[in-house]
């Protein structure tokens, strides 16, 4: 069907290009090539592991389709061919880190209601599948995670998939819902980027200790 | 059953005290209002969710209840309007965070018993729920874990768990039993504070590489 | 059968001596001796617990075997009182690690084997097998995994399974094929550390955001 297979298309793009962005982090890293396609892997299909792993759902979307480790992996090495380029593509890549997020949040969701989990877990699974990706990227980098600090990159998620279970229950049906929370969703992200939309931050400077 | 009231409630306060005790940690690191839930939920339902990983048993917690995501990051967010008072509240904290250690060892060694697993693995899923929410915020926090370095905490938890589980075996029943291990480790985590017994430590400061 | 046993005593030798190199690695950050224990426990069983979480292959080798639980946490403890000679057996434990990753690598693609798995995930068993517990290893001493950065490390992992798989599809069969992979893959790693053999690196140093 139509929304399937542009789903569909979307999150290999979308897997390639997680890859790619976490490549380049493993260049600012000065990690070997091994290292690239590793982090490259693991940063794109991270977040659905999680989710599978923590609902108990197997087998993982890898195992089931190893193609996926040879096309993240193949995309991380690719990078290092382009990083000459790379740079003048940088809204192209934030555009594909948007699409990203929304269609492994989907996605995400998705995997919840076959499973029949009630909404919130639905709506923390898309969560999972969208952002997990990024935090293990980055405690692997050792940054402290840019999720946890900057940028509305969780809370889009959370929205998109609010808008997705809210959709289908409002009968939009199976094409329509998950059409409706990509543009949402994707806008919601795009915005945030353009205006550097942020959440306020907690600071606390005393020892509990 | 009055035991089971008790751990139950003593529970849920240890889950919210958790997350709160994290939000701070997020606060030092200056986390936005998304990371500070979320580091509340992670760190609170964390331990559990390791435990029922490692040992195949589903759903977790959190699957189950979802509203254990909500009592965990509603705490962690009200951390945040609270905190000019919370370093008047250190001692009171000190004292939830050692109730938390202790009741979610125990509730860890359930989990295993029902499971029928050896008693070494009984042991180890009380230490694992007790302790892996604290490594999981130190690591996301980008800090050696403080497990591995200091206080008697993973101390604390496996001689909860070996009191529980002796008790057990001695014939306590299970509500005496529970009742024994949550009074002496809570008196000895209280005791290691109030003396700063520590355990000793290991400098090696030859490469082997 | 020979072979069989062969790999377990290897095995055995080999989860000591990981924990025993992780004993170090905790030494070198002043861990205190329940941290050297639970780094040592976690590094040696790490690669294949990640395995095992990743296939859905329960239960976990040390729920079923408790005692890798004692065996790795003292060889890990028996560590500190050796520390004053370990650094005269340097290349035992060089020569010790990389059997260590040969034959965990070997027994990863086994596991995945028994499960049917399809070759590359048999191939990407053995790697998680063999290298996640120095990763895991690496983040809890808030490094950033030597796996990324250096070394023919996961390369020589990926090379024995390859070995292995073919050797096995070459009708060496079961006693064979193990040996060749091993004799290769240490022979392989071996020369990597004796002459210094690297990936090239990737190093990106322009900022994407």
């Amino acid at each position: 069907m139509p929304t399937d297979v542009l789903l569909g298309v979307l999150s290999l793009v979308a897997h390639a290009a997680i890859a790619m962005t976490a490549a380049l982090a493993a260049g600012r890293r000065s990690m070997d090539w091994v290292g690239v396609a590793l982090l490259g892997c693991v940063t794109a299909l991270g977040g659905g592991s999680a989710r599978d792993v923590l609902l108990g759902h197997y087998p993982l979307s890898w195992v089931a389709n190893p193609w996926l480790l040879a096309l993240t992996a193949g995309a991380a090495l690719a990078t290092i061919a382009l990083a000459r380029v790379v740079h003048h593509l940088r809204v192209v890549f934030l555009i594909l880190d948007a699409i990203g997020l929304v269609v492994f949040t989907i996605t995400g969701c998705q995997v919840a209601l076959q499973m029949n989990q009630p909404l919130p877990i639905v709506i923390v699974a898309g969560l999972i599948t969208g952002c997990v990706g990024g935090v293990i990227r980055d405690m692997l980098c050792n940054d402290i995670p840019l999720l946890f600090r900057a940028e509305l990159y969780a809370s889009v998620s959370v929205v998109t998939g609010a808008v997705y279970v809210g959709a289908l229950h409002a009968g939009l049906g199976v094409h329509a819902a998950p059409l409706v929370a990509f543009v949402l969703g994707l806008t919601f992200r795009l915005l945030a980027i353009r205006y550097k939309w942020e959440m306020p931050k907690f600071v606390y400077t005393r020892d509990l200790h």
